[in-house]
Protein backbone atom coordinates (compact mmCIF):
# COMPACT_ATOMS: atom_id res chain seq x y z
CA UNK A 1 0.00 0.00 0.00
CA UNK A 2 3.07 2.20 0.29
CA UNK A 3 3.32 4.56 -2.21
CA UNK A 4 -1.01 5.06 -2.78
CA UNK A 5 -1.71 8.68 -3.05
CA UNK A 6 -4.36 10.41 -0.69
CA UNK A 7 -5.93 9.99 2.07
CA UNK A 8 -8.87 7.11 2.53
CA UNK A 9 -11.35 6.22 5.52
CA UNK A 10 -12.69 2.52 6.05
CA UNK A 11 -15.58 3.25 7.46
CA UNK A 12 -19.11 1.69 8.05
CA UNK A 13 -21.67 4.37 7.87
CA UNK A 14 -23.65 4.03 11.26
CA UNK A 15 -20.59 3.80 12.96
CA UNK A 16 -19.90 6.29 16.03
CA UNK A 17 -16.76 5.52 15.84
CA UNK A 18 -16.30 6.08 12.09
CA UNK A 19 -18.04 9.54 12.76
CA UNK A 20 -15.80 10.80 14.39
CA UNK A 21 -13.01 9.85 11.94
CA UNK A 22 -15.29 11.73 9.43
CA UNK A 23 -16.15 15.06 11.33
CA UNK A 24 -12.75 15.42 12.36
CA UNK A 25 -11.75 15.12 8.35
CA UNK A 26 -14.55 17.89 8.14
CA UNK A 27 -12.93 19.59 10.49
CA UNK A 28 -9.52 20.14 9.24
CA UNK A 29 -10.97 20.43 5.50
CA UNK A 30 -9.29 17.12 4.29
CA UNK A 31 -10.24 15.83 0.94
CA UNK A 32 -10.62 11.88 1.58
CA UNK A 33 -11.80 8.75 -0.18
CA UNK A 34 -14.46 7.12 2.17
CA UNK A 35 -14.13 3.51 1.28
CA UNK A 36 -17.57 2.15 2.84
CA UNK A 37 -17.21 -1.63 3.79
CA UNK A 38 -19.33 -4.92 4.19
CA UNK A 39 -18.61 -5.66 7.89
CA UNK A 40 -20.31 -9.22 6.95
CA UNK A 41 -17.78 -10.10 4.75
CA UNK A 42 -14.39 -7.82 5.55
CA UNK A 43 -12.20 -6.76 2.44
CA UNK A 44 -8.39 -8.19 2.27
CA UNK A 45 -7.69 -3.83 2.71
CA UNK A 46 -9.31 -4.08 5.98
CA UNK A 47 -7.78 -7.02 7.17
CA UNK A 48 -4.58 -6.06 5.99
CA UNK A 49 -5.12 -2.72 7.43
CA UNK A 50 -6.20 -3.82 10.54
CA UNK A 51 -4.76 -7.36 11.42
CA UNK A 52 -4.94 -6.95 15.17
CA UNK A 53 -8.79 -5.59 15.76
CA UNK A 54 -9.79 -6.06 12.25
CA UNK A 55 -12.46 -3.44 12.70
CA UNK A 56 -13.09 -0.17 11.08
CA UNK A 57 -12.04 3.16 10.80
CA UNK A 58 -9.18 2.62 9.26
CA UNK A 59 -7.85 6.04 7.96
CA UNK A 60 -4.89 5.05 5.36
CA UNK A 61 -2.77 8.38 4.64
CA UNK A 62 -0.54 7.56 1.12
CA UNK A 63 -1.17 4.37 1.88
CA UNK A 64 0.00 3.88 5.78
CA UNK A 65 -3.35 2.81 8.33
CA UNK A 66 -3.95 4.54 11.42
CA UNK A 67 -6.20 2.64 13.36
CA UNK A 68 -8.50 3.41 16.33
CA UNK A 69 -11.01 6.28 16.12
CA UNK A 70 -9.76 8.14 19.07
CA UNK A 71 -5.72 7.84 17.78
CA UNK A 72 -6.72 8.38 14.14
CA UNK A 73 -8.53 11.65 15.66
CA UNK A 74 -5.15 13.08 17.03
CA UNK A 75 -3.24 11.79 13.82
CA UNK A 76 -5.38 14.09 11.94
CA UNK A 77 -5.36 17.16 14.44
CA UNK A 78 -1.22 17.04 13.92
CA UNK A 79 -1.01 16.32 10.83
CA UNK A 80 -3.33 18.38 8.80
CA UNK A 81 -3.23 21.86 9.93
CA UNK A 82 -6.57 23.12 9.23
CA UNK A 83 -8.23 26.45 10.92
CA UNK A 84 -8.16 25.11 14.62
CA UNK A 85 -6.81 22.82 16.67
CA UNK A 86 -9.28 19.57 18.03
CA UNK A 87 -6.62 19.70 20.70
CA UNK A 88 -5.99 22.70 22.49
CA UNK A 89 -2.35 23.57 22.46
CA UNK A 90 -1.65 24.12 26.82
CA UNK A 91 -0.81 20.99 28.24
CA UNK A 92 -3.21 20.81 30.83
CA UNK A 93 -6.32 21.78 28.90
CA UNK A 94 -4.95 18.69 26.93
CA UNK A 95 -4.83 16.36 29.69
CA UNK A 96 -8.24 17.63 30.56
CA UNK A 97 -9.90 17.22 27.05
CA UNK A 98 -8.18 13.81 26.78
CA UNK A 99 -9.41 13.04 30.62
CA UNK A 100 -13.05 13.57 29.51
CA UNK A 101 -12.95 11.84 26.11
CA UNK A 102 -11.48 8.35 27.91
CA UNK A 103 -14.35 8.94 30.03
CA UNK A 104 -16.95 9.25 27.01
CA UNK A 105 -14.80 6.35 25.00
CA UNK A 106 -15.06 4.02 27.95
CA UNK A 107 -18.70 4.84 29.00
CA UNK A 108 -20.87 5.87 26.51
CA UNK A 109 -20.62 3.50 23.79
CA UNK A 110 -21.02 -0.23 25.60
CA UNK A 111 -23.96 1.92 27.62
CA UNK A 112 -26.00 3.20 24.43
CA UNK A 113 -25.50 -0.01 22.74
CA UNK A 114 -27.40 -1.58 25.53
CA UNK A 115 -29.88 1.06 25.28
CA UNK A 116 -30.81 -0.57 21.59
CA UNK A 117 -30.60 -4.02 22.54
CA UNK A 118 -32.07 -4.89 25.85
CA UNK A 119 -35.74 -5.96 25.71
CA UNK A 120 -37.70 -4.06 28.48
CA UNK A 121 -37.66 -5.35 31.87
CA UNK A 122 -35.01 -5.38 35.02
CA UNK A 123 -31.69 -5.71 32.81
CA UNK A 124 -32.91 -3.02 30.74
CA UNK A 125 -33.67 -0.92 33.79
CA UNK A 126 -30.27 -1.33 35.47
CA UNK A 127 -28.62 -0.51 31.66
CA UNK A 128 -30.84 2.81 31.91
CA UNK A 129 -29.91 3.56 35.73
CA UNK A 130 -25.87 3.41 34.66
CA UNK A 131 -26.19 5.66 31.23
CA UNK A 132 -28.66 8.42 33.15
CA UNK A 133 -26.07 8.35 35.51
CA UNK A 134 -23.24 8.57 33.30
CA UNK A 135 -25.24 11.49 30.85
CA UNK A 136 -25.38 13.30 34.29
CA UNK A 137 -21.89 13.59 34.78
CA UNK A 138 -21.16 14.92 31.21
CA UNK A 139 -23.68 17.72 32.07
CA UNK A 140 -22.30 17.97 35.19
CA UNK A 141 -18.79 18.44 33.67
CA UNK A 142 -20.28 20.85 30.15
CA UNK A 143 -22.32 23.06 32.83
CA UNK A 144 -22.86 26.37 31.12
CA UNK A 145 -19.96 25.75 28.42
CA UNK A 146 -20.99 26.04 24.62
CA UNK A 147 -18.95 23.06 24.27
CA UNK A 148 -16.58 20.82 26.24
CA UNK A 149 -13.59 22.48 26.31
CA UNK A 150 -15.13 26.14 26.32
CA UNK A 151 -15.84 28.22 23.04
CA UNK A 152 -14.18 26.14 21.34
CA UNK A 153 -15.03 22.60 19.71
CA UNK A 154 -12.68 20.37 20.63
CA UNK A 155 -11.92 16.16 21.15
CA UNK A 156 -14.71 15.69 23.69
CA UNK A 157 -17.93 17.29 21.16
CA UNK A 158 -16.23 14.98 18.15
CA UNK A 159 -15.77 11.68 20.79
CA UNK A 160 -20.07 12.35 22.04
CA UNK A 161 -21.57 14.48 19.14
CA UNK A 162 -21.94 10.91 17.44
CA UNK A 163 -24.20 9.89 19.20
CA UNK A 164 -26.75 12.54 18.36
CA UNK A 165 -28.78 10.71 15.57
CA UNK A 166 -29.39 8.03 18.36
CA UNK A 167 -31.64 10.05 21.17
CA UNK A 168 -34.69 9.37 18.75
CA UNK A 169 -34.08 5.26 18.94
CA UNK A 170 -33.28 5.50 22.86
CA UNK A 171 -36.90 7.30 23.13
CA UNK A 172 -38.52 4.56 21.19
CA UNK A 173 -36.49 0.93 22.47
CA UNK A 174 -35.91 2.32 26.05
CA UNK A 175 -38.17 4.55 26.93
CA UNK A 176 -35.60 6.60 28.03
CA UNK A 177 -35.95 10.67 26.98
CA UNK A 178 -32.72 12.25 27.48
CA UNK A 179 -34.13 15.56 26.91
CA UNK A 180 -36.17 14.70 30.06
CA UNK A 181 -32.95 13.94 32.01
CA UNK A 182 -30.03 16.02 30.77
CA UNK A 183 -31.92 19.25 28.73
CA UNK A 184 -28.38 21.16 28.48
CA UNK A 185 -26.31 17.85 27.43
CA UNK A 186 -29.34 17.92 24.59
CA UNK A 187 -29.14 21.41 23.95
CA UNK A 188 -25.41 21.16 23.21
CA UNK A 189 -26.29 17.74 20.80
CA UNK A 190 -28.45 20.05 18.76
CA UNK A 191 -25.74 22.70 18.59
CA UNK A 192 -23.01 20.15 17.24
CA UNK A 193 -25.43 18.44 14.89
CA UNK A 194 -25.79 22.15 13.45
CA UNK A 195 -22.36 22.71 12.93
CA UNK A 196 -21.25 22.31 9.53
CA UNK A 197 -18.16 19.70 9.97
CA UNK A 198 -20.80 17.41 12.04
CA UNK A 199 -24.29 18.36 10.07
CA UNK A 200 -22.29 17.06 7.00
CA UNK A 201 -21.11 13.68 7.86
CA UNK A 202 -23.72 12.88 11.13
CA UNK A 203 -26.02 9.66 9.75
CA UNK A 204 -29.37 10.13 9.21
CA UNK A 205 -31.66 9.49 12.37
CA UNK A 206 -34.17 7.92 10.42
CA UNK A 207 -32.06 5.11 8.99
CA UNK A 208 -30.00 4.99 11.37
CA UNK A 209 -33.33 3.69 13.26
CA UNK A 210 -34.53 1.46 10.62
CA UNK A 211 -31.15 0.01 10.54
CA UNK A 212 -31.17 -0.86 14.29
CA UNK A 213 -34.84 -2.00 13.89
CA UNK A 214 -33.49 -4.48 11.48
CA UNK A 215 -30.84 -5.55 13.54
CA UNK A 216 -33.07 -6.01 16.71
CA UNK A 217 -35.68 -8.16 14.71
CA UNK A 218 -32.57 -10.59 13.17
CA UNK A 219 -30.85 -10.54 16.88
CA UNK A 220 -34.56 -12.01 17.75
CA UNK A 221 -35.14 -8.89 20.67
CA UNK A 222 -38.46 -7.51 18.47
CA UNK B 1 -4.87 23.78 46.24
CA UNK B 2 -4.00 26.20 43.21
CA UNK B 3 -0.92 27.93 44.34
CA UNK B 4 0.77 24.96 45.89
CA UNK B 5 4.65 24.48 44.56
CA UNK B 6 6.03 21.45 43.01
CA UNK B 7 4.70 18.51 41.57
CA UNK B 8 3.01 15.15 43.89
CA UNK B 9 1.83 11.91 42.90
CA UNK B 10 -0.91 10.40 44.60
CA UNK B 11 0.26 6.76 44.18
CA UNK B 12 0.11 3.17 46.10
CA UNK B 13 3.48 1.67 45.86
CA UNK B 14 2.25 -1.91 43.97
CA UNK B 15 -0.15 -0.24 41.49
CA UNK B 16 0.94 -0.96 37.92
CA UNK B 17 -0.40 2.27 36.93
CA UNK B 18 1.18 4.54 39.61
CA UNK B 19 4.57 2.93 38.32
CA UNK B 20 3.51 4.03 34.75
CA UNK B 21 3.62 7.90 36.06
CA UNK B 22 6.69 6.87 38.28
CA UNK B 23 9.14 5.81 35.62
CA UNK B 24 8.07 8.83 33.13
CA UNK B 25 8.84 11.17 36.07
CA UNK B 26 12.44 9.32 36.70
CA UNK B 27 13.09 9.15 32.47
CA UNK B 28 12.08 12.99 32.87
CA UNK B 29 14.32 13.55 35.81
CA UNK B 30 11.43 15.50 37.86
CA UNK B 31 11.94 15.97 41.36
CA UNK B 32 8.14 15.38 43.16
CA UNK B 33 6.92 14.45 46.05
CA UNK B 34 5.20 10.80 46.58
CA UNK B 35 2.10 10.57 48.35
CA UNK B 36 1.34 7.24 48.97
CA UNK B 37 -2.87 6.69 49.89
CA UNK B 38 -4.33 4.15 51.52
CA UNK B 39 -6.79 2.87 49.10
CA UNK B 40 -8.77 1.25 52.10
CA UNK B 41 -9.65 4.83 53.41
CA UNK B 42 -9.17 7.19 50.70
CA UNK B 43 -8.21 10.83 51.85
CA UNK B 44 -9.36 13.82 51.24
CA UNK B 45 -7.27 15.19 48.66
CA UNK B 46 -7.55 11.80 46.95
CA UNK B 47 -11.07 12.51 46.48
CA UNK B 48 -10.83 16.09 45.91
CA UNK B 49 -8.61 15.69 43.29
CA UNK B 50 -9.84 12.76 40.95
CA UNK B 51 -13.93 13.04 42.05
CA UNK B 52 -15.08 10.94 38.85
CA UNK B 53 -13.16 8.10 39.52
CA UNK B 54 -11.67 8.90 43.07
CA UNK B 55 -8.24 6.37 41.98
CA UNK B 56 -4.34 6.37 41.83
CA UNK B 57 -2.38 7.68 40.20
CA UNK B 58 -3.19 11.89 40.60
CA UNK B 59 -0.26 13.57 39.49
CA UNK B 60 -0.45 17.60 41.27
CA UNK B 61 1.25 19.96 39.31
CA UNK B 62 1.23 23.58 40.80
CA UNK B 63 -2.09 21.82 42.81
CA UNK B 64 -3.70 21.12 39.27
CA UNK B 65 -4.28 17.37 39.15
CA UNK B 66 -4.27 14.98 35.85
CA UNK B 67 -5.50 11.83 36.14
CA UNK B 68 -5.30 8.35 34.23
CA UNK B 69 -2.11 7.12 33.90
CA UNK B 70 -1.45 7.39 30.12
CA UNK B 71 -2.64 11.13 30.28
CA UNK B 72 -0.41 11.34 33.38
CA UNK B 73 2.50 9.95 31.15
CA UNK B 74 1.48 12.07 28.38
CA UNK B 75 1.09 15.47 30.18
CA UNK B 76 4.91 14.25 31.93
CA UNK B 77 6.19 14.36 28.24
CA UNK B 78 4.60 17.49 27.14
CA UNK B 79 5.64 19.41 30.07
CA UNK B 80 8.64 18.59 30.97
CA UNK B 81 11.77 18.35 28.59
CA UNK B 82 14.36 15.74 30.00
CA UNK B 83 16.79 14.59 27.96
CA UNK B 84 14.71 12.37 25.35
CA UNK B 85 10.40 11.99 24.93
CA UNK B 86 8.11 9.50 25.57
CA UNK B 87 6.21 10.09 22.93
CA UNK B 88 8.29 10.27 19.25
CA UNK B 89 7.64 13.26 16.89
CA UNK B 90 6.80 11.98 14.03
CA UNK B 91 2.67 11.69 13.86
CA UNK B 92 2.65 8.51 12.38
CA UNK B 93 5.13 6.89 14.83
CA UNK B 94 2.79 8.86 17.54
CA UNK B 95 -0.05 6.88 16.12
CA UNK B 96 1.72 3.42 16.45
CA UNK B 97 2.94 3.93 19.81
CA UNK B 98 -0.86 4.88 20.98
CA UNK B 99 -1.97 1.98 19.18
CA UNK B 100 0.20 -0.40 20.83
CA UNK B 101 -0.42 1.48 24.36
CA UNK B 102 -3.95 1.35 23.90
CA UNK B 103 -3.44 -2.58 23.27
CA UNK B 104 -1.84 -3.16 25.99
CA UNK B 105 -3.93 -0.89 28.33
CA UNK B 106 -6.92 -3.10 27.65
CA UNK B 107 -5.76 -6.08 27.18
CA UNK B 108 -2.63 -6.85 30.00
CA UNK B 109 -3.78 -5.34 33.24
CA UNK B 110 -7.65 -7.43 33.27
CA UNK B 111 -5.72 -10.53 32.22
CA UNK B 112 -2.86 -9.90 34.06
CA UNK B 113 -5.18 -9.66 37.64
CA UNK B 114 -6.99 -12.71 36.65
CA UNK B 115 -3.75 -14.66 36.82
CA UNK B 116 -3.29 -13.43 40.52
CA UNK B 117 -6.90 -13.93 41.26
CA UNK B 118 -8.16 -17.32 39.68
CA UNK B 119 -7.94 -20.89 41.62
CA UNK B 120 -6.52 -23.46 39.63
CA UNK B 121 -9.02 -24.76 37.22
CA UNK B 122 -11.10 -24.42 33.90
CA UNK B 123 -12.02 -20.25 34.32
CA UNK B 124 -8.31 -20.18 34.98
CA UNK B 125 -7.15 -22.14 31.75
CA UNK B 126 -9.25 -20.13 29.83
CA UNK B 127 -7.85 -16.71 30.97
CA UNK B 128 -4.43 -17.80 30.46
CA UNK B 129 -4.97 -18.79 27.14
CA UNK B 130 -6.25 -15.36 26.24
CA UNK B 131 -3.34 -14.14 28.23
CA UNK B 132 -0.76 -16.02 26.21
CA UNK B 133 -2.51 -14.77 23.15
CA UNK B 134 -1.70 -11.44 24.19
CA UNK B 135 1.45 -11.96 25.16
CA UNK B 136 2.50 -13.47 21.89
CA UNK B 137 1.07 -10.66 19.73
CA UNK B 138 3.04 -8.71 22.03
CA UNK B 139 6.14 -10.16 21.15
CA UNK B 140 5.28 -10.75 17.58
CA UNK B 141 5.22 -6.47 17.62
CA UNK B 142 8.53 -6.41 19.71
CA UNK B 143 9.93 -8.52 17.04
CA UNK B 144 14.49 -8.09 17.35
CA UNK B 145 13.76 -5.17 18.02
CA UNK B 146 15.70 -3.64 21.54
CA UNK B 147 12.32 -1.52 22.47
CA UNK B 148 8.78 -1.42 21.09
CA UNK B 149 9.57 1.62 19.38
CA UNK B 150 12.77 0.58 17.94
CA UNK B 151 16.18 1.97 19.77
CA UNK B 152 14.36 4.51 22.02
CA UNK B 153 12.77 3.55 25.18
CA UNK B 154 9.09 4.99 24.94
CA UNK B 155 5.45 4.80 25.98
CA UNK B 156 4.57 1.37 25.28
CA UNK B 157 7.86 0.27 27.17
CA UNK B 158 6.46 2.34 30.27
CA UNK B 159 3.18 0.96 29.52
CA UNK B 160 4.49 -2.95 29.76
CA UNK B 161 7.53 -2.68 31.49
CA UNK B 162 5.63 -2.42 34.83
CA UNK B 163 4.37 -6.00 34.78
CA UNK B 164 7.72 -7.54 35.17
CA UNK B 165 7.60 -7.62 39.11
CA UNK B 166 4.48 -9.46 38.09
CA UNK B 167 6.39 -12.55 36.23
CA UNK B 168 7.40 -14.81 39.02
CA UNK B 169 3.87 -14.62 40.63
CA UNK B 170 2.32 -15.66 37.24
CA UNK B 171 4.39 -18.82 37.87
CA UNK B 172 3.22 -19.59 41.22
CA UNK B 173 -0.22 -18.39 40.87
CA UNK B 174 -1.44 -19.50 37.55
CA UNK B 175 1.66 -22.15 36.67
CA UNK B 176 2.22 -19.93 33.96
CA UNK B 177 6.07 -19.66 32.45
CA UNK B 178 5.97 -16.47 30.78
CA UNK B 179 9.77 -16.89 29.29
CA UNK B 180 9.00 -20.27 28.09
CA UNK B 181 5.87 -18.84 26.24
CA UNK B 182 7.73 -15.64 25.32
CA UNK B 183 11.31 -15.72 25.68
CA UNK B 184 11.85 -12.48 23.12
CA UNK B 185 9.38 -10.40 25.44
CA UNK B 186 10.86 -11.81 29.05
CA UNK B 187 14.87 -10.89 27.59
CA UNK B 188 13.13 -7.01 26.43
CA UNK B 189 11.05 -6.89 30.64
CA UNK B 190 14.24 -7.82 31.79
CA UNK B 191 16.27 -5.05 29.65
CA UNK B 192 13.77 -2.48 30.73
CA UNK B 193 13.99 -3.62 34.63
CA UNK B 194 17.69 -2.72 34.01
CA UNK B 195 17.14 0.73 32.55
CA UNK B 196 17.91 3.33 35.41
CA UNK B 197 14.27 4.86 35.58
CA UNK B 198 12.60 1.65 35.45
CA UNK B 199 15.08 0.21 38.16
CA UNK B 200 14.57 2.49 40.23
CA UNK B 201 10.84 2.72 40.82
CA UNK B 202 10.12 -1.13 40.09
CA UNK B 203 8.64 -2.60 42.91
CA UNK B 204 10.43 -5.11 44.61
CA UNK B 205 9.06 -8.52 43.35
CA UNK B 206 8.95 -10.36 46.34
CA UNK B 207 7.52 -7.98 48.69
CA UNK B 208 4.36 -7.68 45.52
CA UNK B 209 4.62 -11.63 45.63
CA UNK B 210 4.00 -11.38 49.72
CA UNK B 211 1.50 -8.71 48.73
CA UNK B 212 -0.25 -11.12 46.51
CA UNK B 213 -0.17 -13.55 49.00
CA UNK B 214 -1.80 -11.91 51.57
CA UNK B 215 -4.91 -10.98 49.03
CA UNK B 216 -5.78 -14.17 48.01
CA UNK B 217 -6.12 -14.99 51.72
CA UNK B 218 -8.26 -12.21 51.96
CA UNK B 219 -10.74 -12.95 49.27
CA UNK B 220 -10.88 -16.59 50.43
CA UNK B 221 -8.69 -18.17 47.72
CA UNK B 222 -6.00 -19.75 49.21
Amino acid sequence: MAGEKGVKLLDFWVSPFGTRCRIALAEKEVDYELLEQNLKDKSELLLKSNPVHKKIPVLLNEGKPICESLIIVQYIDEVFPGKSSILPSDPYARAHARFWTDFVDKKVPSSALLMLKLRKGEELEEAKKDFKETLRTLEAELGEKKYFGGEEFGLIDITLATYEPWLRSFEVFADLSVEKECPRLVAWWKRCAARESVAKVLPDPMKAHEYFCTRRKKLGID
